[in-house]
C-alpha cells in the first residue's frame, strides 16, 4: 500500500489516507488500495470493526487536481465505472461496521467516501464541501442514493446546490456526523465505537445485521425484510453463538462466541448491493 | 386474552402487555394475543386510536428466555415466520393509529415491535436495546426495514452494532421517541394525543392517511402517490364526510362525521404492506 | 398570470401566491399558473432560483373553500388527477432549486405544495397544517411520499393524525423547515440562498445534481445512483463547465460558466418523476 497505510491492533483495522503532502487528495490508485484494504478486512477475522482516517492535517481534500482543467475529462469515448462509487459501493458492502474518523477536510470525494460508513465522527478541525457544481461536474460516489436519506433530502439539496464548505458544527446540526469531539479524542472516540462492538458482540450476527440494515432501506416493502429474518433467525437461532450469547447473558457473563465471519455466515444473507 | 389486557374507554383502545413477573417478556401466545388486539381495534368504530404500554415497571423485555441456550432453535427444518415480524406487520397494517407508551425497559422485540407504531412516547424510565449481536442472532421484526427508515442508517447501525442499553434521552436525540416525559405523565400524554385525533377527525380520513403514508414510504415515485391521492380524492371529496367536514369548518363548529371505517373506506384504498 | 405573481430580479425568479383577500388560497387557476410559471423559469437561463412566497400576510390557506360543502367532491363520475399533486410533481421536476418562503399560513395544499421545494424557510408569523383528516378528505399532492421522507413518518402521522395547526418553532423542531427568521428577514435570507447557488455555480451542474438527488430519494440501490454518476461524469467532466470550474479554483478566482441550462443538459440526465 503506497497511499493509503493499513494495520490491525486490537481487533480493528485502521485505514489511513497517506498522501500528507496533498491533503490526502483522492487518485485512482488510492481507490484501488482501498478497495483491497476492505477486502483485506472482510477476510480477516482478526477484524471486528475498521476505522477509516487521514494522515496529517487533512482527511481528503477530493479529487487530486494536479491535471488542471482536464482533471475529469476523460480520454476514453465511453464512460468508465466512477472511481468515486467503486469505493462507495465497497464499503456499503463490508462485512464489518465502519467508522468514519474525520479529522480535518473532507471535500468533494472525501466528502462522499464517507456516506457509506456506518458512523461518522468530527473533530473540530474538520470541514465538508459537496463542492461538485463549483467544479461544474456533479456529486458522485453515488451520494445522490446515500446522501438524502442520511440528512434529508433539503439538507443534501442545500449543500450540493451552494457547493458551501461548511465547518463541523453545521454538520452536527445538519445530521452529517454523530459527533463532534475536541481533535485529540477524535480517535479515541472512535477506537471506544469499535471496542464496544468488538467486546459484546457476535462477528457473525454485526456483519449479517450490517448487511440486512443497509439492504432495509434498499427494500421497498417490509415484507423483504421479514422473509429475509425469517430465513435468518433459523439459521442462526440454531447456530453455537446464539447457544453461546443467551447463555452468557443468563449466567451474567461475557460471551465468548465461537463463530466466525470467514467461514459462517449464513447462507441465507442478502446480498447488497 | 392471558398474556394482554385489551380494553376500550373513551374512543381509546389500550393494549397492556401483561406478564409483569418477567417483564413482560415476550411469548409466541403474547404474539398471538397481540394480533387478535389489533384485529379487534380494526373492527370497532368506536375505536379511534390505540395505546400500547406494559404492565408493573417494565415495557417488554424481550424473547423469553426461558428456553435457556435453545431459546431461538427452532425444532424444524423449515424456517418458520419470525415471530416478532408478524406482530410488526399486523401493527403496520393497522387502520387506527397506534401510540406506544414506552414505561420501562423495551429491549429486543420489546423495541421492535414499537417501530411500525405511529408514535413513541417514553417515560423517563424507558430503556431501549436492540441487542441481538449481543445474543447471537439478527435484528427482527422486520426492523432493518423501520429502524433506519426512523431513526436513519447512522444510528440505526450504532444502536444495532453495538447492540447497547440506553436510556430515554439518547433515545430522544436519536429520534426513535417523539418526547420523553417524567413516568406519572406517560399514560396520560398519550391519551391526549388520541383524544386529539379522536375529537377533531374524520375516522375513515384518518385510515386512509395512515395507509397512505406508511404506503408511501414505500413507493418508489411520488406518481405512485398522486395516483392514489387522484382516486382517494374523488371517492372521499364526494362522501359524507367530506360535505361534514368542510361544513362544520365553515360554520366553526366541531364536525360530526357520519362515515364508519367498518363500512365506509374507500375501494381504492391502498394494499400495505 | 392572475393569481399569481411571476418576476425575474438578480438572476432569481420569484412566484408570489397572489389571491391577498383569500389568504391565497389554491384554485384551479392557481394550479395551471404555477405549472406554467415553474416551465417559464425552466426555460429561462438567466433564472438560476426560484423563490416561492405569499402575497400580504398568508402564505396559502389551502384549498379555496367557496364552495362550501360540495368544494372537494367532483361532477365527474371518473377520477381526475389532483390538483395539488399535478403541481407537486411540476415543482419535483423543477431544472432550478426552489425554495419556499413561508410568511404565514401554509395550510392543506399550502402547505404539501411546498414539500417538492428544495429548502422551506419559514417567518415567524409561518403556521402549518396538514388538515386533510378534520375535513373527511385525505392527505393529497404526493404528500404521502414527500412528507414521510422529509421529516419521519412519526412526525408526518403525528401531523396528518390530528390534523393539528402549529407554529414555526413546532415546524422546526420536526424538520419540515430548515430555518425561522424574523418575518422582515425571511425574504432577504430566501434570497441570500439564492444568491449563493447562483452566485457560486454552475447552472448546469446544479440542474443535474438536483434531477439526481431526487431521482436518488426514488432509486432502490445505490447501484442505480452510480451507473447514473458514471455517465453524468464522463458527459460533464469533458465539458466546458468542467474546465471552468477547476481551472478558476486552481487560479483562486471566481468562475465563469459558459454553458446554459437550456441547451446543455446531459443527454443521460435522469427522468423523474
Amino acid at each position: 500500500m503506497d497511499e493509503i497505510e493499513y494495520a490491525v491492533a486490537g481487533r480493528v483495522a485502521t485505514i489511513t489516507l497517506n498522501r500528507e503532502s496533498r491533503l490526502n487528495a483522492f487518485t485512482l490508485r488510492m481507490r484501488d488500495e482501498l478497495i483491497a484494504a476492505f477486502d483485506l478486512a472482510d477476510a480477516d477475522d482478526d477484524v471486528r470493526a475498521v476505522v477509516v482516517t487521514g494522515k496529517g492535517r487533512g482527511f481528503c481534500a477530493g479529487a487530486d487536481l494536479g491535471g488542471g482543467g482536464g482533471t475529469f475529462s476523460s480520454a476514453r469515448s465511453e464512460p468508465q465505472r466512477d472511481g468515486g462509487g467503486m469505493v462507495a459501493l465497497r464499503i456499503a458492502a463490508s462485512l464489518k461496521p465502519v467508522i468514519a474518523a474525520i479529522n480535518g477536510p473532507a471535500v468533494g470525494v472525501g466528502a462522499t467516501m464517507t456516506l457509506p460508513m456506518d458512523v461518522r465522527l468530527a473533530g473540530e478541525s474538520a470541514r465538508f464541501g459537496f463542492v461538485f457544481a463549483r467544479r461544474g461536474i456533479v456529486t458522485e460516489a453515488a451520494s445522490s442514493w446515500f446522501l438524502p436519506r442520511l440528512v434529508g433530502i433539503s439538507q443534501a439539496m442545500e449543500w450540493a446546490a451552494t457547493g458551501r464548505v461548511f465547518g463541523a458544527q453545521e454538520a452536527l446540526r445538519g445530521r452529517l456526523v454523530s459527533r463532534v469531539v475536541p481533535d485529540a479524542e477524535l480517535l479515541p472516540a472512535a477506537y471506544e465505537l469499535a471496542r464496544e462492538i468488538a467486546d459484546n458482540t457476535s462477528g457473525v450476527s454485526v456483519a449479517t445485521i450490517r448487511r440486512l440494515m443497509w439492504a432495509g432501506l434498499s427494500w421497498s416493502s417490509p415484507w423483504q425484510a421479514h422473509e429475509a429474518d425469517s430465513a435468518l433467525m433459523h439459521a442462526l437461532g440454531r447456530a453455537p453463538d446464539a447457544a453461546e450469547g443467551v447463555t452468557a447473558f443468563l449466567e451474567k457473563r461475557p460471551a465468548d462466541f465461537p463463530m466466525a465471519v470467514s467461514k459462517d455466515l449464513p447462507e441465507s444473507l442478502p446480498e447488497w448491493p
